[in-house]
């Protein structure tokens, strides 16, 4: 169970259709495949996004960081050392897609050995979860056409509706469109990336206030940091802390200063040792969690689903669990499906799933 | 003054005597040198320092970040129009120094533009610093004699001691040694690059009551935020918050929930742009600040002097800017001196300093 090598390989696969949100939008997964290997012959894999704008990371930074810093750190220690590789890639500060990317190749590197799913090696709770897509920036007719799309062909009945555009008008006219849609029949929430002030968030939170939201998630900068408090206090919905609370120390201080009332949960940032962590904390304080998704290929996706399946809090909200529908194609032999409004967890060892080599010599940039 | 180019060059130049601290060590400055060009021929520099285990960055890292995202966003645009590169720049989270080099190269290039210092552009308060020089960790014998080597060479009479090894006799009888040896004729303080717990850093304090430190820095974990808030409350000396409270938005958190009771300000992190900000919010707080060093080499001293030196309350305390002094070489053509225990800024266009062609070309890494 040693590890003998940790590879970082960048890839990039084209969207289909761009994802367009207030702090940016992505056209290709530049993402970063990386690879686990023991002395046993056994390889785990997960991978890691780059996101500039939310954690300063890019894609040649994370192979390099990986590269010459975290894989020496790593190699020789034993995949049941997980809490030793968590204390030498803390020594780090950042970077934090690129160590959840190794704790979660090495976790599901363990289930293969233990011949273990992942999901029960964490928790067990449940085998699958219910899914809820994100709809980007566009009109509210095309916005609410994709829903429809989306619940006709996957059966998904949860949405997360992007705002924080200007006038506000553009946004809070879209979840009123598919409020008048649907009904009653779907859940809304709406995340507006820090596009918002505080001020005109409140005012569009009055304006939707009939409409039944779930939740409201990062309307304005955290950095503000004394008009978030004002605003969050004023909210009648959880207010979801997401990039404004990446690590269980963020969540501590967000919560406690009056910044944030709930948790986005996302193992392409906080692996799986540490989105326990988060797990744990946000249960302690009595906070309620939504896994989210990191703009994830579908291994990103496999290793959210394994995580928010292993525990109550996490599968009890749909998860943010499908915007790897929009990419053009994936690195698995076996595709992710997701079938009445759920994807299910695999019952195979480790994440149960399979790279396809041939994808991933088409699409990796280093060769 | 439209800016043409931003170059970004790594380099490397060993250190004679590595700097031991508890967050790591430094054997050799593995610096970025920034160089931003204008359509007038004008060129500003400034410099980049890696430090993976207080913001994440790497050299290669940085390297990347520049030419992918920071040098586009850049061209074309004014050495007036410093806004809107710091704006573009805040897109992209993290990557403090990659950013800092580049605002600071910038009012370099628009020095010399304009033919007027760096130092008065900002704030033109007086025309020198008093230096602080950073005792790292060995024997206090040893520690002892560095400080005498220090106050007969270059005048210096103002010391911050590293600590937060365990057990912490090693550091408190460090700290008495000077006390001992120089009596009231220099100042102390402490730096624990968050090496002890709350409880550990409460005791040693106590265990040093009597010997007039001026603050204590870092003691412990900002991420340990409740006992960090313990241990704050109870010293009866400055806490200085540095790479816990590295944007105005940490001051304000950590300031506002008892973390942090006075401020490092490190230009190699926020630039001069940015560097103006937490002063001027520190100032508005109420906050004592402290110029501090990011084991800089000569050009990141240049910075820091030009920028201490312009306003009254960086300029009344003693500020970090003597460790180039352990390194073996730098890149300018005319070496930083201390003397007197004073550094003062240069009188000549932009920050004054001029790169010397021949070491950066023995220096650099990448041709």
């Amino acid at each position: 169970m040693k590890i003998t090598a940790v590879e970082s390989i960048p890839f990039a696969i084209p969207y289909n259709k761009p994802l367009r949100f207030a702090s940016g939008e992505v056209h290709t997964a530049e993402h970063v495949l990386v690879r686990v290997t023991t002395d046993d012959g056994v390889v785990g894999v997960a991978e890691a996004p780059p996101r500039p704008f939310t954690y300063g990371e890019t894609q040649r930074g994370i192979v390099a960081i990986i590269e010459t810093i975290f894989a020496p750190q790593v190699i020789g220690l034993s995949l049941l050392e997980r809490e030793q590789v968590r204390g030498r890639l803390a020594r780090t500060m950042g970077n934090p897609t690129a160590k959840s990317a190794i704790d979660m190749a090495i976790w599901d590197a363990l289930g293969k050995t233990l011949d273990l799913p992942v999901t029960e090696l964490l928790g067990g709770f449940t085998d699958r979860m219910r899914v809820s897509h994100m709809l980007g920036f566009d009109q509210p007719a095309a916005m609410v056409a994709e829903a429809e799309k989306i619940t006709d062909t996957y059966g998904i009945r949860t949405f997360k509706v992007k705002v924080g555009r200007r006038p506000a008008q553009l946004d809070t006219a879209v979840v009123r469109a598919l409020r008048e849609r649907f009904g009653d029949t779907i859940e809304l929430y709406v995340d507006g990336n820090r596009g918002w002030t505080a001020s005109e968030s409140a005012r569009a939170m009055r304006e939707m206030a009939d409409l039944d939201l779930l939740f409201a998630e990062e309307l304005n900068p955290a950095d503000d940091v004394l008009s978030r408090r004002w605003l969050v206090g004023q909210l009648d919905v959880p207010f979801i802390a997401d990039e404004s609370a990446p690590t269980p120390a963020d969540v501590t201080r967000e919560v406690l200063g009056g910044s944030a009332t709930a948790v986005s949960i996302k193992t392409a940032r906080t692996g799986f040792t540490d989105s326990r962590r988060v797990h744990h904390l946000a249960e302690g304080l009595g906070l309620e969690v939504v896994m989210g998704n990191q703009i994830d290929g579908q291994i990103g996706t496999a290793c959210a689903v394994a995580f928010g399946s292993a525990f109550e809090l996490t599968s009890r909200r749909a998860g943010e669990l499908s915007n790897f529908l929009d990419m053009s194609d994936d690195l698995l032999a076996t595709p992710l499906q997701i079938t009445g409004g759920e994807l299910a967890v695999s019952d195979r060892p480790g994440l149960g799933i399979e790279i396809d080599e041939e994808r991933l010599t088409r699409y990796r940039l280093d060769n």
